[in-house]
């Protein structure tokens, strides 16, 4: 019920929510509110999967052009008047985007075989909703598809996606089932298909797609609880360079197999008295993989029984965390914790099967291997944060990429990487951070030397992003490498994560050899400027210099020298210096905020948003700066400008996330932030302290150990820390050592009105 | 040896060639020349396979853009002065076309990584090449590469291409491997592709197209006979649509596997002092099947074992029929022989996997698994002369074809397939008549219901080319499909074929109710303009009318109003009823033999040539033609006009076949021919009776009888058969039953100069 009120309170525009006087759910899913986000710039879906699942079965409102589809990266925009259908994979806040997969769609009367216009009513198989018939809960979504009278209601397993839908009596059901529509669409994307009804009623096929990950293929297989009375198989191919004869598989044909580039499907239900379900397993292997899938973990017809599986599995990945505060404050937070445990995702079947980087099969002993990296964002405070909370799927994550690297024809760790296929999106190595951070967490369960070589292996490639050229004259020269001065910068921090696990490993010389390496930022300071820049073989700075220029394939990686000169997170305090100390160090950060900007200067550079100042929140690069302050001396600048962030970047609306959710980085800042602290260098073993925004947090880590966080006098009127203890005794310094918290005790804050300069 | 001066004739242009006084092969296989077809319109292969081996592994002088591809259906024009390199599929006298998989390429000294400009030598990795260092013998291929001095040979065996190059002293050896193009090649016509180096050096790889057969997979394993001393793997794609993100997958590597579109590997050997070896498996199922071939089939590496072996396979197929003749006779013969036995292709893994046209994987039980059917043109003379000749390998087809349809998604037997997959190319369902011809010829070892099954299937299946108005109205109307005259007339034939084995299985209904469509060939008769003529839905025949109009998708397929109207094989008497009784049946085929037809009347339709008027003897619709005057009591003129057929449809030229071999058909037409007799209606269980063109020739059939021909009597001078005797008697009429032939005997013809014209 909760969620239609707030549904009235969105509509009206509102820009914070109340949660009402009184929370009828008290579990952490029931504040959970799966729409924030489903707006503006956030991408995140409102449909369900389980924790980290296979499944992401969702609405989708627009697979658009890939010309103009940004926005549509999740597939669903809360503002959409219509629904296409549901399909069964999705990114969560992706910038770029793939998926969409297996398009399913009840139809109540007529069929149309074309998705149609959103604009024009009945001219597809699309149909209007409105947002009041909607329900979004963590492992659930239901909807009314109002041109139909369909109510339908999503719920999902580990690598099966469940279907109920009631339609309207006297009418002919139909299924629809669309082979064609991808997110990110555009021609040709779809390399090859096929389609298979079994002597069984099971249907189950394959597509191969040309998109992000090219080459990529996904199968899947699919029953019906109620027996097909008829069905037509579509091949609706049209003007391709070469189509060769036609014969009548060009033709709708009610036989038992299309293969194509282009293929659909209508099961014809007649006149139903009984909701129709429909679970659809899901495999990035082979179709026998799916049906397998499907057989071993989609036995019979109980929906509401896969419901409350999949909502006690979200309440027990929830509970990590108690929290207390308002029903705003705990929507807004575990929203964003239940955005966090989205990615990655399974990519393994039931029977140990996965597809690596190689394109090729392998078998998964012992762990589960999990795809869906998009590790230029996660690395920051996504996996250091379940690294503590889940070691033992923080194990399993770093089990899965180092067998990436062991499959990959580069011997590399995987980038952006997704059902186990690499896409090279964005840059540096940041699978290395990733696994030092989990190894000086603690966590155990894998190979430390294979990790260790893999990366080395992904720092030392030199085809990989100019490392040649790094690794021979200390930086990615412009004239050869685009986004040369981001990518310094991000290799060098890299280094230094190497080289922290493996001088904990008591590799000396690998060590040594990395810390060497981590120095190279100092070859893209230019003093002259106060800025990091790009330079030329030849050492000159590149040039004309703008610092508030940014361009996809610039010197900068979807930033400018505003965003990214604070990209020193191994050594602030060299960094301070560079700057000239203290002073000038903490007016510039202030510059950095306080700067008036017109947005549209980055109109052409869609990831930059989240704006206050220069300062993005909505993209990655600046998310440790506003904690810079600290190393300054300056934390309460660090808890006034937190203050603004959490104020102006987070909502309880669809579109409350600034920027692109990038699967659950920007929650997860929200979690350390909320609990106030960050991972400002992980792999450090130490967190810069902020302020929190939740009076109370109990934090059920991994280990068995409990971390608590205590805020006396937290209210809108006391945004500042007054004192700081840790287990009763102060905090020397605005720094929280990951020891201590592992080891469990309590954070206790005492906020007051005004900052505390000293 | 003998090849080497039978080419000096050819280079000079003389039209028939001189086989020398003496043979010093006075094996079978020493008479066959396969450069014959290989110029001009015949498009087959020089290349090296055995017979109805998966593997044709053969020089490619062009795999041109698809525009302006119809001349290099087979990858080898005997004018062209440069090899790309050898390729280890082919189709043999194909109009249409695919393949080229697998191109390899020996390079001495600098690599180049495109094929180049045939015009501009050194433009690219193609050589020139002299067909004075060309040997060609069946199961061998060998040339000397020019530009690189390399010395290739080629043999094959079943599943295996063998290479053996020697490189010239000093230069480092190379071999190229190009998996980009194809034969009929055009913009995207791989989808995607897989190249694997493993770690004993075996090279695997699979590559999708998107060709005459869409979604075609086809996977090879490579071994090398010594180590590589280097790897680049390149991934060559530029300007696609959506290329995504730059990994370094698109630079050269040294790894071990590259995926993509567009791959290509250049293996290193250093300067070698004995001659690398490289054998290659294929498999149309998967890389494991391809590894699995290799590792099964290919064993060792003995180049001259396994050129002996497909000798050896060779000298055991064609000793089938001995024949006594001239050089020169013989080498028509055997080469006619030797194209017959060529297709179709074993389609089976050694596992016994097979891919049907559900493109899923299959296990053949207790047979191998066929596949290259181009049953529009093989079922006329191809598949009855080995129906007879080989009712072991017949039974395989059959069954084949029978699982085929067992396999598709429609239920029909094969079309025009090929790897296991439909391309619905030409028309008719002529597996129909290929399996009552065997049925009939006494060919057993398949499962005769479910074969009558899925041809009732095939000829009933209303959306393919029309059936649905064809049972209906009896005829295929061309207003709603193209060609329906010609239809018409083979869907007649085909049912009478059916009704044929019905009535022999005992079904009885089926063979009225085909017996009944069979006389459906009235409905395109006009008696007015004396042409078979297409109907629109309403009856009335299709205007403007134009007896000599030909192009594709006109009312007849690859022919026009004289050239189709002859096509009721199943009932010619009651053509010659129609057409007004025997004198002006018989004066109608003199027209089309003696009418002044200009050639360029039929430069759109690519297919028609080898011209005698009208009488176009380069493709199918007339190959029964000639005997027609038998029918009509005026055997004498078949006989004239086959001696005018022989003299000029074929010769020991390159380009000595007048129009495409089509698989075999046309060398099978030359081998019936020459025997004496041909099979005007398979299935009838009966010949016309023409007249030898050998003196001697004994045929040993499959089922153990030998029958032999023989011609007192004959030469250039005496080309008119005076007197025919069968064991000793008279032959009443010029016809011969399949049973007396089965039966083992004597078909004795004494040849004189002038006609017996009673």
């Amino acid at each position: 019920m909760r969620y239609y009120a707030l549904c009235a309170f969105i509509l009206a525009g509102s820009t914070v929510l109340s949660g009402g006087s009184a929370q009828a759910d008290e579990r952490a899913i029931g504040a959970v509110d799966p729409r924030i986000g489903t707006g503006g710039a956030g991408h995140t879906y409102p449909g369900a999967s389980v924790p980290f699942g296979m499944v992401q079965l969702s609405p989708d409102t627009a697979m658009t052009d890939f010309r103009h589809s940004y926005a549509w990266a999740a597939g669903y925009q809360y503002g959409d008047p219509t629904i296409m259908g549901f399909s069964h994979t999705h990114f969560t806040g992706a910038g770029h985007s793939d998926l969409g997969d297996v398009l399913v769609m009840p139809i109540a009367g007529d069929v149309r075989l074309e998705p149609g216009d959103a604009a024009v009513p009945g001219s597809g198989y699309r149909s209007r909703f409105r947002h009041a018939t909607e329900v979004e809960k963590p492992g659930y979504y239901a909807v009314t598809l109002d041109d139909y009278g369909v109510r339908a209601e999503l719920t999902a397993g580990k690598r099966v996606g469940w279907h109920r839908y009631v339609f309207p009596q006297g009418k002919p059901a139909h299924v629809l089932l669309d082979l064609r529509p991808s997110i990110y669409d555009y021609p040709g994307k779809v390399s090859w298909a096929r389609l298979h009804v079994g002597a069984d009623g099971t249907v189950s096929g394959c597509r191969m797609t040309r998109g992000w990950a090219p080459g990529r293929v996904l199968c899947f297989a699919m029953r019906f609880s109620q027996p097909m009375t008829a069905r037509t198989l579509y091949n609706r191919e049209t003007n391709v360079p070469y189509r060769g004869f036609k014969g009548p598989g060009y033709q709708p044909v009610d036989h038992d197999a299309q293969n194509g580039r282009a293929l659909e499907a209508v099961f014809d239900f007649g006149a139903l008295k009984a909701p129709l379900l429909v679970k659809t397993a899901i495999s990035p292997v082979s179709e026998a993989n799916a049906i397998d899938n499907l057989t071993r973990e989609g036995a019979g017809w109980d929906f509401d029984a896969r419901h409350a599986q999949a909502q006690a599995a979200w309440e027990h990945a929830l509970s990590v965390i108690d929290v207390q505060g308002t029903p705003d404050q705990r929507t807004q937070f575990y929203t964003a914790l239940y955005h966090v445990m989205l990615a990655p995702t399974l990519s393994t079947d039931a029977s140990g099967d996965y597809r690596g980087p190689d394109y090729e099969v392998h078998k998964a002993n012992g762990f589960d291997f999990y795809s869906t990296w998009s590790t230029w964002d996660v690395y920051r405070a996504q996996q250091p944060l379940l690294a503590i909370l889940r070691p033992d799927l923080s194990a399993q994550f770093v089990r899965s990429l180092v067998v990436s690297a062991q499959d990959s024809p580069f011997g590399l760790l995987p980038v952006w990487a997704y059902q186990g296929l690499e896409t090279w999106c964005m840059i540096g190595y940041h699978a290395v951070p990733i696994i030092a951070d989990a190894y000086l967490a603690g966590v155990r369960g894998f190979d430390a030397d294979a990790a260790l070589k893999a990366m080395v292996r992904s720092a030392t490639y030199g085809p990989y992003g100019d490392l040649a050229d790094y690794m021979k004259i200390g930086y990615v020269p412009i004239d050869k490498e685009a986004e040369g001065a981001s990518k310094t910068l991000e290799y060098a921090y890299d280094d230094w994560a190497l080289a922290r696990m493996a001088r904990a490993m008591g590799k000396t010389a690998i060590a040594d050899e990395f810390e060497r390496r981590s120095r190279n930022w100092r070859h893209v300071w230019d003093s002259k400027t106060g800025f990091m820049r790009a330079r030329t073989t030849d050492g000159q700075f590149h040039t004309p210099f703008n610092p508030a220029a940014a361009a996809y394939g610039s010197d900068y990686t979807e930033g400018n020298a505003w965003q990214y000169s604070w990209y020193v997170p191994q050594d602030v305090p060299g960094l301070i210096t560079a700057m000239g100390g203290r002073e000038k160090f903490t007016a510039k950060i202030d510059a950095l905020f306080d700067a008036r900007v017109d947005p549209a200067i980055f109109r052409n550079v869609e990831d930059i948003s989240g704006l206050i100042g220069w300062y993005a929140h909505g993209n990655e690069p600046d998310h440790h700066v506003v904690y810079l302050y600290d190393y300054a001396g300056q934390p309460w600048k660090t808890q006034q400008r937190l203050t603004q962030i959490m104020q102006t970047q987070y909502a309880l609306r669809p579109d409350g996330l600034a920027g692109n959710d990038d699967l659950g980085q920007m929650s997860a800042w929200y979690i350390f932030t909320a609990l106030g602290f960050y991972p400002v260098a992980p792999a450090s073993g130490e967190y810069a302290v902020g302020r929190p925004f939740v009076s109370k947090a109990v934090v059920h880590l991994g280990n068995g150990h409990a971390f608590t966080i205590t805020a006396d006098n937290l209210d809108d009127a006391h945004p500042y820390v007054g004192a700081v203890t840790l287990n009763g005794h102060p905090l020397p310094r605005f720094f929280l050592q990951q020891k201590d918290v592992l080891a469990g005790g309590e954070l206790h804050f005492v906020m007051q009105a005004t900052p505390q300069t000293k």
